[in-house]
């Protein structure tokens, strides 16, 4: 279990701060993240990688000469923001465009996925590059549904190395893609870990016995089987990927066997010699392969066998020079200090000129966000309950930091005078950025959208609310590939938005369709509860819950009701 | 808990072979460790660390240029054989003399002491160097008994760079005894580790504490006391090393926080932020810290902080390049490939000519060594039992494994026709080399001294054996470092010895001086059961156990009971 805190809260952060600290000579922090210090030249795709802190050396190990450009570094287990995402790609970007790469976990989906829009609205070409390695949360036939793991590190060592030679945006995309395409991963848990401050494990696994198809965010195992030896368990975790083998691979391999955190060195070796001896007598020769410690879950016990299929293209990248905190290869790479960024908070968007309609239009949507926030104070406790069942337990708080900070800036907004869309897309951002996690993406990516439809000169209408509620689902399914029916928020926003959308097209006034909007989410959450098992976060927002609704659906069908109350007052 | 091995007694055997695989650049295997796989120049003084397994990176981790030479690796927690460290440091041997460090453990100090014998009886100038930087064990007064945990790092960076840049071994040595004082560590345990087939830890912590002043081989801490945060931990680290500091220091220091295996890098990083900050408010300037696992304890949770008090002759060194599997710096070291050297097995000793007299006297001692075999195969269970008190629980296991050695080699010695002292000499050496550990060491250097003092010309006179036995005890106590009082085989041996020597000297029968001799050791032996609890392994060969007696002093007490039994035989 995790021993060494001070307040739980701040630990990704301190962590953050403390890694800094020691290697002055690679990094530099900024806001959320770190930065290569030594110098990057201009006209260079960038590779910015990242996701929840805890599973050290990724990602932070792995910024430097030869591979990443730079990390954002998210809460435990938890996807960092928006914001961030997008801060330090910007930071990073060097004329040629930012790849940002990331497993492919729901909250980071979402977050990088939005922080590359928000990005190339400025004018940056941003790329988003999931790995989906883990070959245990879901059949080859969908692999952009697999989880990513200890893949990884071979899918971003490819880029990154293609990267610093020198290729164009398409070319890095391109062999990246292919890397992800070729690698996977397997892997066993002994014993779950335990976060910062919590009491008991994410999960246990029986005494004498094993989880099969682990993830790395406690969740566990898909499979249970008995305890086993090492050379049954390297056969279990080679013969589990060797048919992944894509045809006419030329039979030369790269390997990593990592340890998930409390599985130690000299069991990693052990198990390797089995490893080897069972890939050489399927006749694969071995490129430079790795065991030890590449990305961990805390201190969890178990680990993980990845195997990258190289070919004449991929060898050579996975070969290359880099030096990292965490992984260096080949000579030293020649550098200098790179400029000090600074740790300065990002400065607050400049506020256009509004008129005086789309100004009382805002304070309307800052009294909504007022009530919202409000009735998230209210129901923190029970959404965390909610949550529970499926997941950290920790939706409520989210949806509280990220309505209450939303609040702040939409009120900051408004004494700045801004217009509707302003205020709103200010609210939606800093929702997005101080929640955090899942949930805070959502909102954002939601109440963007939604904002994206309204304007700074005119007052709301109802055509407006209409047209921006579509949007914010167009945006929650397409960046957070969710649909309906996978048991998620989705499953209410997409009755409310119809019942809403089609309510004001049909002439109905905008608090009547509201609020049989409000009541069509609300059915709809209550059929969340979903009655089968799924798989961990294998698919992007998906509950692990049996028989206990969705809690993203039950709030946003929470805070319908409690507008449905207000609009007959907003709306006069 | 260790949960991937195969036979546990080949564990680390078989982890050696896996490290071997997957660092060819760095390392190539020769038995019972590994030899740089780089080509190292003539003239330029050896470093050969190492130490019981378990602790990776230490110490096959930091085999290659500018740190050491080669790495001897021993059974889990147990140290390597003397003709172990003796093969891989004369395979080391490059013309200038061999550095054999290692922490400063009884098994370690008897086996490496005992390999620097037999390597300057080769002509080889061999040197040691006992590593005792923890703090925990032994007052700053008494530094020389105190343990080597995570300072071992300091100390052989220290040494292998002076080394490496072509210092002469009076300066390596004087300026890796110099890193020695200037280091000092000091650690806590949160809960204990559990080796290869065992079902239970070696030590717990109860539920909200926290041991202090652990060791590296499951020894419980010193003390307890109530779990704290981060920043109280970093204070209790910080404050305890600080009045170690030497007078005149120039406040510059290197740092070490080390991890014990599952105690992770997220962990150690937010303590950093705090050792750090307290370092520096104390004025320190800080050299290249690290923070990971630098020297583990299998999965034990825990950490240690060890400070280097650097000064102009330490820094340089710390600072020079390295290039080994687990700790790089500076640009990568030019090398070439060095000529493989092979796995054969040590080859069999040759057998001098001897008189006829001498074979016969040699075939009396193949007979007391079938007694003593034969008595530990039957008093294998009972001797585990007592040293369970104590320790691991072995001595049975490697009493009847040295003695078994120590026969098969005698009887093919015997075969060749040697004569009383090369047979009982080939006996010495199989016995330390195959029992491991500390009995091992202690019965090798015991029977080695005995057979210095016999010949292979002439019949064993009772005055070679009194000779023999008073070499046999000062060999024992010089490199084993234990006096009498020390609670060790010791307690019995220096009895036995002067019992039988005295009667000899007094002209009384060997039969019977031994029967009186054997009777000395017993009661020597039952009076060996401590009343006072000791430090773990912190004293060389003292025993954890109270109220229950020395397992090294019974076994050589039961041992001698028996021959006196086949003595009047042996002798006619």
């Amino acid at each position: 279990m995790t021993r060494i805190f001070d307040a739980p809260d701040q630990f990704a952060a301190t962590a953050l701060d403390g890694f800094c600290r020691l290697y002055p000579d690679h990094v530099q922090r900024v806001n959320g993240g770190a930065l290569r210090s030594a110098e990057t030249r201009q006209q260079k795709v960038a590779l910015v990688i990242g996701g929840g802190s805890g599973h050290y050396p990724a990602f932070l190990g792995f910024v430097g000469p030869g591979l990443a450009d730079a990390s954002v570094a998210g809460d435990v287990f938890a996807s960092p923001s928006t914001q961030a995402v997008a801060r330090i790609g910007r930071l990073a970007h060097r004329g040629m465009g930012v790849v940002l790469g990331f497993g492919n976990y729901a909250g980071d989906v979402l977050n990088f996925g939005a922080a590359a829009e928000r990005l190339r609205a400025e004018g940056i070409d941003a790329r988003i590059l999931a790995v989906t390695d883990d070959v245990a949360s879901a059949d080859a036939s969908e692999q952009e549904k697999r989880r990513g793991v200890a893949g990884d590190v071979v899918v971003f060592k490819v880029a990154g190395a293609a990267a610093e030679r020198g290729d164009a945006m398409d070319e890095v995309m391109r062999l990246a893609a292919h890397a992800n395409r070729r690698t996977a991963s397997f892997g066993v848990a002994f014993s779950g870990c335990t976060l910062p401050g919590a009491r008991e494990p994410l999960f246990t696994v029986p005494k004498g016995r094993i989880g099969v198809g682990l993830g790395i965010h406690g969740e566990p195992g898909v499979d249970e089987v008995d305890a086993m030896s090492a050379s049954e368990l390297a056969a279990l975790l080679v013969d589990k990927l060797l048919p992944e083998a894509p045809a006419g691979w030329n039979r030369r391999a790269c390997a990593i066997l990592n340890g998930l955190g409390s599985t130690k060195y000299e069991e990693l070796f052990v198990l390797w010699t089995h490893v080897e001896d069972r890939l050489k007598a399927a006749g694969i020769t071995l490129v430079r392969p790795e065991a030890g410690e590449l990305v961990t879950s805390l201190d969890m016990a178990g680990c993980s066998l990845t195997l990258g299929f190289l070919d004449d293209e991929l060898e050579p990248l996975w070969l290359a020079p880099c030096d990292t905190p965490f992984l260096r290869r080949g000579a030293a790479l020649a550098s200098r200090a790179a400029a000090v960024v600074g740790n300065d908070p990002d400065p607050a968007p400049a506020v256009p000129p509004a008129s005086d309609a789309s100004r009382r239009s805002a304070a309307c949507i800052l009294a909504l966000l007022r009530d919202t926030a409000a009735l998230l104070v209210e129901s923190e406790e029970e959404l965390g309950r909610i949550d529970a069942f499926a997941g950290d337990g920790d939706h409520g708080q989210g949806m509280r930091r990220g309505s209450a900070a939303a609040l702040e800036a939409a009120e900051a907004a408004a004494s700045a005078g801004a217009g509707a869309r302003t205020l709103l897309g200010t609210a939606a951002d800093a929702w997005a950025d101080r929640a955090g996690g899942t949930s805070g993406a959502i909102w954002g990516l939601l109440l963007r959208g939604w904002s994206d439809k309204l304007s700074d000169d005119e007052a709301v209408s109802d055509a407006m609310v209409a047209a921006g509620v579509r949007e914010a689902v167009d945006r929650v399914m397409r960046l957070g590939r969710a649909r309906p029916g996978d048991k998620t928020l989705v499953d209410a926003l997409v009755p409310f938005a119809d019942t809403l959308a089609g309510g004001i097209e049909a002439g109905r006034p905008l608090a009547e369709a509201w609020k049989q909007a409000a009541e069509a989410a609300t059915r709809a959450a209550e059929a969340t509860a979903p009655m089968t098992p799924r798989l961990g976060r294998a698919r992007p927002l998906a509950s692990r819950s049996v028989g206990h609704p969705d809690a993203g659906a039950v709030s946003l069908a929470m805070i319908a009701r409690r507008l449905a109350e207000r609009l007959p007052d907003a709306a006069r």
